[in-house]
């Protein structure tokens, strides 16, 4: 078993430097910071390399359950008589269901002051992830027909991307017509229920865009729906991102020769960007109305930390694609 | 049964010009040709993108087995007694074990009549498709690390591309090790016999480069390869092209999560060049010495086109890599 409990969840979050340990150069208490569970130690060949955000030491690993290589835990819970310490580990690098949590500095980026934090915290995974995989990944232009395949979170934060991009049209599919009003507010030009539709979704769309999208984005993890996305995109030239969490076993749903058709695909993680080098420049530019990301579109409740079981609730019930949890 | 037979094969040539049909005004007889199967009409949206090479009316299909949209064909074998008519089909365009074949006017490339048709044949497939992998697709850089898997014409070609880009080092995988004899006249700096290395192919270069090279390159049609192919590169940014021809139901045997380490694959036909808008400029640099490519190191062999059979039993004896016809 690699995945280790208790465990504190979470990793997206904005706050405030409490303290820094030593050897920290680039943060001092009192700095407001984005935890990013993609780091960026700045020193490996990855982090060295435009090609890629993916760091050596501090790429994603859900099987990492301690920060430091030594194996030890930040975090414990203590028996008040004996003193014994029972540990408690982390995850994605943040562990960020918590009033108080401990980071690598590699994982923490300083943004401007007067950035609002409980808008910023969606930086921390999903717009960024989103957004990015629209502007870095995809590098979407202007006029160009993209479908998203999933409107949650991540796939309205592609549609917003793909919009601040000016893409002519953004067709999102889910399963539930009701994305489509939140959809609109993000670009979403028009709506397929892949479930209504009576035909395979991607044929819906190669009769909608002659022949397909430039791009597709795939936001679910379901095998079937990666395809689609896959076949959605216009031979030639055509892009598919995968962004979803492929949890089976089940292999890619292609052939090798249907690459020769000139349709490509390609992975995403944390939307491209190296954080601690590229987030702080948008934070500026977000702040100085540069860049106008409809930070308040992805914001459905506000509830206070202790209610966060009322969150999970909410989401469960399908209610609010995420919830963003006061301190 | 989509493919129809009796059918003129053959898709590598070069020739003269003898007649051309109405409407054709970019050829006239004695112009020298090279016969393309992935052809360009240059009035499709295809034609008209610089992101592919694929014409609409004109790319490679393997069913397609006449020249023209009205299914007649242009070959016959007409019995002399009778006057009757046994249709004779075409094959990728081009139709070329024959002495005399037809083309459309979009398939046939005219290049400067100085350049030596007994080389620029090569030009109508194998060294143009896996140069181009090298240029087109992979636009491999100087300094870099390649893989080749496969050295037959096609994996030689790429590796020639590779080289004359200044690749450092470039890897040949086969399963003959006297392969390597020929490799190493293309630029393959190291071999790989990966039925006698003991281990996965992908291990042996991840060791041998410190990571995983740069670019790998698929020639082999074989699905386990493309598998050893792909996870030879270093993630975070190594690309894998696809040039083999994988004839089995078998599914791209990755899993999609393998995407997020940043490993890219893309498939390639005829090494994304446009044929008619630049392999005549490409024929002009190899006529001025301005591009060195490696043409005699392709030819083992020349024969007569009447010996046409003692050719194909070169091959299948594995003594040679393709054998070129004088007509």
């Amino acid at each position: 078993m690699h995945r280790k409990f208790p465990r504190i969840f979470g990793h997206e979050a904005a706050g405030v430097v409490e303290s820094v340990g030593d050897g920290v150069e680039d943060l001092v208490p009192g700095d407001h910071v984005i935890p990013i569970f993609t780091g960026e130690c700045r020193e490996c060949v990855y982090c060295g390399s435009d090609k890629t955000n993916l760091c050596g030491t501090y790429r994603v690993n859900p099987f990492k359950s301690t920060m430091t290589s030594d194996g030890g835990t930040r975090f414990a819970v203590v028996d008040a008589s004996s003193g014994e310490r029972q540990p408690v580990y982390h995850f994605l690098n943040t562990s960020t269901f918590a009033e108080y949590t401990v980071l690598d500095a590699a994982c923490a980026v300083k943004v401007h002051p007067k950035a609002p934090l409980e808008k910023m915290c969606l930086l921390s995974c999903g717009i960024s992830t989103g957004v990015g995989a629209a502007w870095n990944t995809a590098n979407v232009s202007t006029g160009s027909t993209v479908a998203v395949f999933g409107l949650g979170a991540v796939g309205l934060a592609v549609a917003e991307g793909a919009r601040l991009r000016g893409a002519a049209r953004i067709i999102g599919v889910d399963i539930n017509p009701e994305k489509f009003t939140k959809g609109k507010e993000m670009g979403v030009t028009d709506f397929i229920d892949s479930k209504a539709c009576g035909k395979p979704v991607h044929e819906v769309i190669r009769e909608m865009t002659d022949g397909g999208v430039d791009y597709s984005f795939e936001c679910t993890g379901i095998n079937d729906v990666l395809r689609e996305a896959f076949l959605s995109t216009h031979d030639g030239w055509g892009l598919t991102v995968v962004l979803g969490i492929h949890a089976t076993p089940k292999m890619m749903p292609l052939h090798p020769m249907e690459l020769f058709d000139g349709r490509r695909i390609t992975g995403c993680a944390f939307g491209d960007f190296k954080g601690k080098s590229q987030l702080p420049d948008l934070v500026d530019k977000c702040i100085n109305g540069e860049v106008n990301i409809n930070f308040d579109g992805f914001i459905t409740h506000k509830l206070p930390f202790s209610d966060i079981n009322k969150a999970f609730q909410l989401l469960e019930e399908g209610k609010s694609l995420r919830c963003l949890l006061n301190f």
